[in-house]
């Protein structure tokens, strides 16, 4: 990366004095966070760093202030919303915060959604429980209708909560903005149940959705080994990529086979998955196999190896099902006498309210998103890396998705011992 | 019911004292416990109230005992175990309990697996997880073999922790073994996370899985509230009988409609399911469903009222997908624009430790058990009615499973005001 | 008891139908539940059956009616208002429901606490969440001038939530407006941690309570088997009534010595408490003992026994670091070298939103009660009896406290192992 | 820091080939990880990076391994032990593992502990339990004692899972045995449930103790708010660093006042902790204080400021019986009617097991140190640090303990919004 991609863009000049306190813990402007803790990358450049600043761009009593949520359910989206709405109103004094009606529809001229005022008594209790306050949806909506809405409305800032998707419609809108001359800080919150944003070591709710991805690998461990030659599937999120998968292998410990989008694997053969079940079972008795929802392709792969034609009429199948029924004809084939349990917890996993660990950084997240915004940045998301926390460009977040990488691999294998499957 | 149907059979004459502590409370050979609390019942008869006795049946040193888990996975199963084989051990001073390995199997003599030897140190913690230590499996065995198996291995007493497959053998067993003349009791100990046995007010394992389901329904009433036209569809465990579902419908108080086998329902029509799923949507904005895997044939008889012709090849469709499908396709043709989300929480609520109050009951039916045993009772379970303990006869129960009853379903639906929908 | 006794005072003569549905399950008036479920316990009479009547007392659509909590904390009572308000509202079409504040002080016309409020949309999400949203507080008030704050807002049905003091408070209530010849319905619903109201066979928020003090005895099991000569000590709640130490003490199957107000136990001595955790350091390795807070005066009085002289100045120290104190002194004089945990939930254990079991509990108590007041039933608790439901007057449950009986007795002795103590 | 300091010992050089397959993701030795991601603190230096080498100093067919675990309970000490055997025997085939027991007195040879065999069948599922299956202790014993266990038993690599105290213990056996120019490696997992670890930026099952300590607050917040002026105070360990306290402080979001070690308060005049609880009592009705047990020298100091003399004979005094007594007291004479409710979890948040957060650390913790010793390492500890894995000398941890820096302090602030307090 160029420093250009790293560089955080800006409203302008900060002429107008932080109302916090003056024993605060300043940001200095120029504080950095390097991209690699390795000595030997340090060519790879640095995040600004995060934080209040001493001298901010907007006058926060005159603001006006929106917030959005996008995508898909999330523990944290609501102790996200909570958090800004807190800072913003008691430490800037911001009195006018909006609350844009279920995801970017709500920013679209075309619909007639009115938002919802927030303010301190609007959040109190919303961090105890799941789901969002201001309601989610998936989809695109036109940069420059967006636009419209937040001039019209006479938007000051907004905070985008949301994903793969939300980013790059925050990255579209804030381009739009700039193209206008407009002075609208967009300021984009990670979030993706995935955990799939590149230069964010973890997005909120991650922790709680793994955790309890933890209790359907559990229940398939007690159902696998309360028979003989039990078999226990579950499958869990991750589109993209097998984050929830493998943390949940590695949290666990009780799953036998870990299946990732980013780890392609046989089914047939000697060196296949199946008879690697087959064997563990003759050896142990009982298999658990954890597999992330991405993984159907492979699947779809895997299973024309094997006769040159799909067993199933297209890789759309849902992979678990798929696995479950793969999994079965061949044991059935094999004479092995099997009883086999599917585990999909699910939307369990995401409605949940956050654990202690999201809901710190639920509040971090939004306490430093709030100063970048009072700061004129702009085009930018607010991310934890290394456990610092950065400012981190759209355009840098909208190329790529981050995958699991050979270290995380690395410690799924170490904890499953699964052979290498192809 | 007959005075006869009541009776709880008995090896014989108890000529042996007690070896528990003078102190016990004795419970007299003839105490009994109403069937009925209404005043106007009491031709209905009463049970045989469990308990210790001061004069039992066995010489409890000299005594085999054996245990034997069946049926599916249940909160509770190691708490049994352990209750029984502490109360065996500690109290009666029984030397030898075995524990036969996966169901009725494990009795199979064309089986060659080897019971395990059970005593205090074998079972010190097991309550604390999940499924059964001693395995389990589903299917009928030959009584002739198992009887065949007690009497070769010296059991003196069995005790089969299972549901309806198992009580019927058990009850079978028994019978062989009045047949022979053989004097081994035959305890069942009612075990069915459906708590569909008749004449026992709730069975072990009932309580953890509602608290489950309500996780499952919350998560969907989460993601139902947080989209436009949200619809979730929970699909629960109840085959027969809908205790579950109607519970944690009860419990949750979140769910808008719920379906139970004991309640047929119309989904096409003015008074039909969907329908009223419509009406909720224009109303209140999402709607939640909760539906036993039971309804099935209901689902499947009502979807053919629409059109002449089932929808789907099959009535052996799993009712979720089902269900879920027919909203989904019905919503889109009305023109609503709706989000449905899915969830089956699966063997999830079955799979784990025992709440307080199912430990507790796990505790006090094995305790009872094993009074009834040392006092000679055989052919009958050890069962909960009016929070009291009883011995009923297994030809009770074995011939029909309990339902939901009008007074349950009244309550559920006060709870989700859900119309009549037929 | 006299058939007097059991009769639940009732305003007046039924003359209006019922706007529930036709097909509701309808309770007839003579509608009866047997005190006991003893065939040669006939004699001790039946409860009324509650449920809804075809014919009630009042005009729901004119009615005004008021609701208050009092007491400490107890999972479920949000539950309760929640339901009461819902039924209220959609079943019978009640306009106007108002919650007094702070238990009776809200009632006492010397305060001037305004009532707020309650309909639907103040109650939608409230169940998910500890505590009263009313507020609560402890101690007694004027009957006249509580009467009074019911006559001067035209209040036709107050539900008083709470415990001894409660149900004490609103027979006193019940027994002004009797006498001013008023005609409004005053109706209980029983709220104690403690479990202690009499011919209630649970109350709500009990099962949740346990479930939470399991945990801590859990972790005093940890403790004390993960050094050598580990001591354990977990208090627990039950100032006259143990119910809360013997069910946790069954549940979690971990506690070695479970003392309660119910039964006294010397600390000296050969049979002393002091001497058989010695014993069991000796032979186990550990010990963990659970104490109830209301045992303070047997403490005191075994502490005398030894010396003649209390060995604290006062009986009215707390239980919990007595006991502690006391166990450490007496092993380190004994010269045995331990470790001692102590550990005491206190009010976690009652702050939490209420389990499943207890949810479904207070959704039943809250619509039979409203049931109740509008049929013209008054001076009445509505209480679970053999798991039906029935009215059981004030009068009967004021005069003493359920006390932990023989059966529980010895099934918590049956799962501690722990000698008589005396 | 010298480079001097950051050196990780080593036994000598590596010429065995690892037995871990050709795929695995080496790491070489020459891998380091920045102290500081600040670009302007690059002199700081560096740390070894952690993980497999490809070339090792033992022969692990041949060696000898011990486990020890000392100091209190922590959640995830069995999730490591369990790591450590499994990566022991599977991966590098090692075939004896001893587990000392209780702490550094299962090395002491005075006393006549005999270690346990530890193999995979010993282990399976211990990760599900809390505590350590090993037992601890606390307490130095003599290096030299200790040292010569090892050789009689012939250890080649010990690993020591502890916090503060246990280091400097494995530190001075590390010296004891370089002494002798013995080859064993002393290899230090570091644990503690303070989290105050220097140069580790998160110890295991901190996480799982602030999910823990959470349940406090939002207890004592459940009750401050059900009451006229509650006043809520939790008690949460930390004896010389308050990072529980203040994580649970930000997770929870509901406390209003946090006192830690770090920050000394006062407790009266117009800006001391008192005035400011009753402003907040005026202001908004209730109050929830957050106090870390390490906060006694404060308080004692802040109370002696008062009047000159301290108001409790010793600031031995339990930090939180004598916070509530002092805040009842100031609110009784200054005439504030408040309900005082006292919470301390104590020994609850460390009991339990392992969150899955908490359980991927000390998987990969465990796996790191068995790379570690393997490699011939020794003297150091394996831990995290800005998400990346090293090998930190003992040196450097023992001379201080980490603390709350300003930069959580403040996020604590801003969470509180609590005043100076001095």
């Amino acid at each position: 990366m160029s420093a250009e991609d790293l560089r955080a863009p800006s409203l302008g000049e900060c002429s107008v004095t932080s109302p916090l306190p003056p024993e605060t813990l300043w940001v200095e402007d120029g504080a950095r966070v390097l991209v690699s803790t390795d000595p030997g990358e340090l060519a790879s450049g640095s995040f600004e760093r995060a934080g209040p600043r001493r001298r901010i761009f907007f006058e926060p009593r005159a603001m006006r202030v929106g917030i959005v949520t996008c995508g898909g359910m999330c523990p944290g989206i609501n102790n996200v919303v909570r958090a800004l709405v807190l800072e913003l109103h008691h430490k800037y004094g911001v009195r006018e915060v909006l609350g844009f009606r279920f995801g970017f529809e709500g920013l679209d001229p075309e619909t007639d959604t009115q938002p919802m005022g927030l303010g301190p008594s609007e959040v109190r209790s919303i961090h105890k429980a799941g789901g969002s306050i201001l309601g989610l949806s998936r989809g695109a909506h036109d940069p420059a209708g967006m636009a419209d809405t937040l001039v019209r409305r006479r938007i000051d800032a907004l905070f985008a909560i949301g994903g793969d998707g939300t980013l790059r419609g925050a990255r579209a809108l804030h381009e739009e903005i700039a193209r206008r001359g407009a002075r609208i800080a967009i300021i984009g919150v990670p979030k993706t149940i995935d955990n799939d944003v590149p230069f964010v070591d973890k997005t909120f709710g991650f922790d709680t959705a793994v955790e309890l991805a933890c209790l359907a690998i559990d229940a398939a461990h007690t159902e696998a080994t309360g028979v003989r030659n039990g078999v226990g599937i579950v499958r869990l999120m991750g589109r993209e990529a097998g984050f929830i998968a493998a943390a949940a292998t590695l949290a666990s410990a009780e799953a036998n086979f870990c299946l990732i989008p980013e780890a392609p694997f046989d089914l047939y053969g000697e060196r296949g998955l199946l008879a690697a079940i087959e064997q563990r079972l003759a050896a142990r008795g009982h298999a658990v196999v954890v597999v992330a929802e991405g993984c159907s392709a492979h699947l779809a792969r895997a299973d024309r190896d094997a006769s040159g034609n799909p067993s199933y009429s297209s890789a759309e199948a849902d992979v678990g099902p798929r696995l479950r029924d793969t999994i079965a004809a061949y044991l059935r084939e094999a004479g092995v006498g099997a009883t086999i349990k599917y585990i999909d917890p699910s939307y369990m996993i995401r409605s949940v309210p956050a654990s202690a660990t999201d809901a710190i950084l639920c509040g971090r997240l939004a306490r430093d998103a709030v100063h970048a915004a009072m700061a004129g940045k702009t085009g930018i998301l607010v991310g934890r890396w290394h456990r610092a926390f950065t400012h981190v460009p759209l355009g840098l977040v909208v190329k790529e998705r981050r995958r699991v990488g050979p270290d995380l691999w690395q410690q799924v294998l170490d904890t499953t011992g699964q052979p290498p499957l192809r």
